[in-house]
């Protein structure tokens, strides 16, 4: 079985190291979103792709999900004691990444070379994928007006600002990576991460080409939310703003022209039903990943509901 | 007395933090070499800039001279270990004052303007200019025929191609910091530091406009030479592959149309009668700065020598 997964940032990420403990790199590539990407102190910083490589690579910060364990911040805190800014935290051996990256790209190099050369000296052997190597950039459509850089809403404003809808700037015109196009192109299933639908699988979804094969394959998604919570960052809240109740099924509804497969929390069971309606099959199961044992129990169940969803719609 | 120095790198920088340890803000200006500036790292990188205000700042590395004291190497070592270039060692501290500089020459800023916040947040009162807001660039150009950056020739090569000449590409068209045009206008005397009489201060005097009024006004210069040996850098290899004999007083024939005082050691001592001849008073004294003693000793006896030039040629 070939699948290809695409993902946002921590929770993606968690989701992706499981499957990777389960299928080889034959069998398992990911498309990282990059609609969060943004220059912070000249430096081009990708922190949803540096968030899956680095689990990918085992060497993501366990307590925060992003970053690098057991980084430090001397850095950082040079920059902040002259005075420079200091709302995004590059620790000192993450700052490697962002140093050489940005150095590259200057040269005219492609950030996916970049990505699988970067990866190839962390040891991750499963395809990572940016969604593209050109700009794309979400902003954020406040209610009170103004349009803000994705870091610049998440980070420095935290999530704070009422959201009323979503741009994905340069969209339009960015290419897929080749490489990406072709892996979705030959797999037998697609897996939407439990990440944000609005900022972390749309801005994938934005790039002409996805949509196109993705409508054509099996899909399944799982719900970043549990109990009308996001796990992590601003789904729920996203929802409330955007006149939706923060539930698995709103995630569920929101693909649902083209999904077939759900995956959703024993806290969300009561909306089994509603996802049925849709035509969609729930699986009902405990999607929360505390350790590294509930990503590959978690990863397991995915795969084998994936079997019946992949192969029923062949 | 008012002085103005030009300085390179760490043989002016102790020079120039003896005399600030006896001389006010208000009475001493320091104009620092840029042409060894260079990008590494897509950073901005000002090497003798940085030396100065770290040694003014009481926070530069004794044991080499240049970087911060007490700094660690962790992005240094992240970005070796993933391949990116590693032949300048960058300090997790003083990667801060790249990266902060960088952003704002990015955003227009001018370097004068950078250094003149940095050095106010680091504790620095003496007025310290880079010698242009523009970009200069000092070339090697080797015997075999090679056109090496000064970094590129000094650290990645250490100083290994033997030199025919040197370039200050983009000075015919720099101007001099306007701060720093003034001091040097309203100055008593100029001293220039025991630097690198090729690559550090012919720099500074192909800006144009410098040299205009250095020639008005009484100059000393402090010997970067002790017993036909550079204290630091290849100043001494520099004079035998341009065809002199290694010695003080082939530093003082380089300046001998306009220098009015020489500073030389005690081991040059034999050299006095020559550097006499070129009517250039000489002053034989210990010139090696082992320690702050030693630069606080070295800058009194300098400016005790500077009185009486500067004093005899108004």
């Amino acid at each position: 079985m070939k699948v290809v997964v695409l993902a946002g940032g921590v929770g993606g990420a968690k989701m992706v190291d499981g499957l990777a403990a389960l299928l080889g790199p034959e069998s398992l590539s990911v498309i990282v979103n990059t609609g969060d990407d943004f220059e912070y102190l000249s430096l081009k910083i990708s922190p949803d792709l540096d968030t899956v490589c680095y689990t990918l690579a085992g060497i993501a910060n366990p307590k925060t999900g992003w970053g690098i364990e057991g980084d430090t911040w001397v850095t950082h805190q040079a920059v902040a004691e002259i005075d420079g800014p200091d709302w995004f935290h590059l620790g000192d051996k993450d700052l490697g990444t962002h140093l050489v990256r940005t150095e590259r790209l200057a040269q005219g190099e492609r950030l996916s070379q970049i990505t699988r050369d970067l990866c190839a000296g962390w040891g991750v052997q499963h395809p990572v994928f940016p969604m593209s190597d050109d700009p794309v950039r979400t902003i954020v459509h406040t209610a009170d007006g103004r349009a803000l850089g994705f870091q610049a809403y998440f980070v420095q404003q935290g999530c704070q600002p009422a959201v009323k809808s979503f741009e994905f700037r340069g969209s339009e015109s960015a290419r897929p990576v080749p490489g990406a196009l072709s892996a979705l192109e030959g797999c037998d299933g697609v897996i939407l991460a439990p990440s944000n639908p609005w900022v972390s699988i749309d801005p994938i979804l934005s790039v002409p080409g996805y949509r196109e094969i993705l409508i054509t394959k099996p899909v399944l998604a799982v719900s970043p939310i549990i109990g009308g919570k996001a796990l992590k960052g601003p789904a729920a809240k996203m929802l409330q703003e955007l006149g939706y109740r923060p539930s698995a099924s709103a995630v569920a509804e929101h693909y649902r022209e083209w999904l077939q497969g759900f995956v959703l929390d024993h806290q969300d069971a009561s909306e089994f039903e509603k996802i049925q309606r849709w035509r969609i099959i729930p699986l009902v199961t405990d999607i929360l990943m505390k350790d590294r044992q509930d990503r590959v129990r978690l990863a397991q169940e995915i795969l084998t509901f994936g079997d019946t969803i992949f192969n029923r719609s062949q």
